[in-house]
C-alpha cells in the first residue's frame, strides 16, 4: 500500500473514533497527516504536539486534550479498519478523502473540514455538488412549505441544478422528493449511512441512491444525537454555493445552516410567507436582521446564484491521459455490463480500497458510472 | 384683508383650476406669489414669465404653456372664490395654505408639492402626520392581507402612530378601521372631500372625521380620474416617515406609493406573504428588487423607524404668547360648550376666511378642537 492509501484508510479509522468537526484534530491532521495521528492512537501512544494550542497560556489545555485523547485511544482499540473499508463496501458505501477526485472542491472553505465522507449512491458527489442548491427548512413543516420547497427543488432540477438537503421529515424530504422525481439529489445525513433515519425515510434514502448520493462524516452504525445534527448542517452549507430556507420556525435549525453559510460567503436565501405563520417567523428574521436575499421561486434562486451556480451542463470530464497505471488496469477490469467491486479488484488483481479508489477517480471522471450490479462503463 | 389671506385664497382658487401636481405652477408660485398668478389668470392676462421654463431651447414650450393658461383662464372665470371658501367651511372642509400652522412639516421635501389642502375632520392635520405611518395596499386585497393591515393599524394605534392611506376599499379601508377603533386616521383623497368615492365608503369617511382627517389636493365636488390616484400617491408618502405596502399584486399603486416614499428617502417597508399568491407579489418584488425592509408586524415598523416614527406623545404646542391679536380675539369667541365657525366669525367680528385660519392655528396649538358643533375650547 502506498502512502496516500494509509493516508486515506487512517481517515477512514478516525471517523470511527473522533466525532466530526475536531478543531484540535484537524490541526493534528494538518501538521502531522492522518496516518502518523493514527499511528499513535492505535499504538497506544500520547498525542502528537501541535502548535495551535498553546498550553502554557491555557493550563487547563493539556488535561483536556489527554482526556479527549484517552478516549479517542480506547475506541480505536476496537477499529478494524480492514473490516471498516470492507463492511462499507459491501454496503455500497465508499469512503471519499480530501484530494480525491470525488471530494468536492467547495469543502476546501470549510474549517473544520470533515476528516473523510463516506458515500452512497450512483452518483459522483463532486458532480454532484458542481450545480447545486441546499434546500432546508422545518421538520414540521406547512403544507405551504412542502409546496414551495417541491416545485423549487423540481423547477431547479429541470435546470439540472441538485438540491442538497439533510434527511428529516417536513421541507427537507419534500424537497429530496421532487428533486429525484426529476434528477439527482444529495442527502446529507448526521448518522452512519446505514442507518435510516428517520426510519419512514428509508424507502426515500434508497431511491436517492440510485442516481444521487447520501454523504456521512460518520461510519456505518454511528446513530444521530442532537449536537449531530448541527455539525451536519455546516456539510450542507458548505457543498453548496448558496442555502435557501424554505421554512424555518424562530429557532429552527435551518437558521443554523444560514449562518454557517453566511459565515463561509455563500448566498443565504429565504422563502417568505404569511406573518401570522409560526414556521416562516425565522426566514422574516433573516430578510429582516440577516440580510437574505426574498426568493419566491428557483428561477430567483438561479437569477440570484448566477454564475455561482455552477456550469449549466458540468458533464463528465475526461482525464484519461492522466490515469495512473494502477487506475489504468481497474478501468480495463470493468465489464460494459457492469460487475461488483470486489470482482473488479479480482479481475484487474488489486486489493478492494485500491480499487474502490480507483472506481471514484474514473467515476469523477465518467468513465464509469454505477449500475445495480457496481460499476460499468457508459453507454456513450 | 392682508397680503397673507391673498395668498392663502389664491392658492385655494388655483385648486379649483389647475390640477395637483403642476411643475409649472409650482415653479410660477414659487416666483410669483399665488395672489399674483391668480390675479393674472381672473383677470384674463397672459402667464407671468418664469425662469424655469427654457422657451428658446424647446420650442415648444411657449404653445404648450399657453394652451394649458387658457385652459385655466377658461376655468377660472367660472370660480366664485367667496362662495368655495364658504361652501368648503359650511360643509366642514378648511382650506391649509403652506406656512399654515396645520401644515404637515414633512410636504417641505415634496416638489411639486400642493398648492394647498382641503382638510376635513376634528383633527388637526399637522399634529396627526408628527407621528404617522403610511399603510397602503391592494384593493382587491386577500383577507390575508386586510388581517395584517388591521392588525398592524390597530397596534401602530395602541403606540399612538396615525395611519395614513388611501380611501380605498380592500387594505387602505381595513387600516383605516382599525386605526380609528383605536385613535385617529388620515385618509388622502383623489377626490373632493364631498364626494364619497368609493360610495361604500362614506360612513367611515365620516367617522374618520370624528376625531381623524381627510385630506385632498382637489376642491370640493372633484370626481376622481385614474391619473389623481397616482398624483395623490406621492402625498401619502410624503406625509410620513414611512410606507409600508401590505400586500400588492405585480402592478399594485400601492408599489407607485412606495416609490415616492423611496425618492423621497423615506422608509419603504413590506409584508411578506405566500409566495403562491398573487397579491403578494409586489412585495416580494420589493424585498427583493427595492430593497424594502421587511416587516411582519408593527413592532417591527416602530422598531424599523426608531426616532423617525415621531415623538412618542406629540400632544398640543402651546403657543399662547405668540397668538396675533385677531386670533386672540377668535379665540375668545370660541365658546367651552362649541359653536360653528360662523357663529364664532360673527361673535368676534372677523370675517368667516380669517376666522377659519384663526382657528386653525389655535387648533394646531391645542387651544380649541373640533366638536359637533363646530370647535371648543378643550376641557382639560
Amino acid at each position: 500500500m502506498g502512502e496516500r492509501d494509509d493516508e486515506v484508510r487512517a481517515r477512514a479509522c478516525l471517523t470511527a473514533v473522533c466525532g466530526p468537526g475536531n478543531t484540535w484534530l484537524t490541526d493534528l491532521l494538518a501538521e502531522h497527516g492522518a496516518a502518523r495521528v493514527w499511528a499513535a492512537l492505535a499504538s497506544g501512544e500520547g498525542p502528537p504536539d501541535t502548535d495551535s494550542v498553546d498550553t502554557e497560556a491555557d493550563p487547563d489545555a493539556r488535561p483536556a486534550m489527554e482526556r479527549t485523547w484517552n478516549r479517542w485511544r480506547t475506541r480505536a482499540c476496537r477499529v478494524d479498519p480492514d473490516g471498516l473499508l470492507g463492511d462499507s463496501a459491501e454496503m455500497g458505501v465508499r469512503f471519499v478523502a480530501p484530494g480525491d477526485p470525488e471530494w468536492p472542491g467547495r469543502l476546501e472553505g470549510l474549517d473544520p473540514g470533515p476528516y473523510g465522507l463516506w458515500v452512497r449512491g450512483g452518483g459522483d458527489l463532486r458532480n454532484l455538488c458542481l450545480r447545486s442548491v441546499a434546500l432546508v427548512g422545518a421538520r414540521a413543516a406547512t403544507s405551504y412549505g412542502e409546496h414551495v420547497a417541491s416545485e423549487m427543488a423540481y423547477t431547479l432540477g429541470e435546470h439540472s441544478v441538485v438540491t442538497v438537503s439533510g434527511g428529516a421529515y417536513g421541507i427537507d424530504g419534500a424537497a429530496h422528493r421532487a428533486a429525484h422525481a426529476i434528477g439527482a439529489t444529495v442527502v446529507v445525513l448526521a448518522c452512519g449511512l446505514d442507518v435510516d433515519y428517520p426510519r419512514g425515510h428509508a424507502g426515500l434514502f434508497a431511491d436517492v441512491a440510485r442516481r444521487g448520493a447520501l454523504v456521512s462524516e460518520r461510519p456505518l452504525g454511528a446513530t444521530p444525537r442532537a449536537p449531530d445534527f448541527l455539525v451536519r448542517n455546516r456539510l450542507i452549507a458548505a457543498l453548496t454555493p448558496g442555502t435557501v430556507v424554505v421554512e424555518a420556525g424562530r429557532r429552527s435549525g435551518a437558521l443554523n445552516t444560514a449562518t454557517h453559510a453566511a459565515s463561509m460567503d455563500r448566498a443565504v436565501m429565504t422563502v417568505p410567507g404569511p406573518v401570522t405563520s409560526a414556521l416562516s417567523v425565522g426566514c422574516h428574521t433573516l430578510l429582516r436582521r440577516h440580510g437574505a436575499v426574498c426568493v419566491t421561486s428557483a428561477e430567483d434562486v438561479l437569477e440570484h446564484l448566477g454564475d455561482d451556480a455552477g456550469p449549466e451542463s458540468p458533464g463528465p470530464v475526461r482525464v484519461e491521459a492522466d490515469l495512473s497505471p494502477e487506475t489504468e488496469r481497474v478501468l480495463s477490469a470493468v465489464p460494459r455490463t457492469g460487475a461488483g467491486t470486489a470482482s473488479i479488484a479480482l479481475e484487474c488483481g488489486g486489493d478492494l480500497e485500491g480499487t474502490m479508489r480507483a472506481l471514484g477517480v474514473l467515476a469523477a471522471a465518467g468513465l464509469v458510472e454505477r449500475c445495480t450490479a457496481g460499476w460499468r462503463t457508459p453507454r456513450t
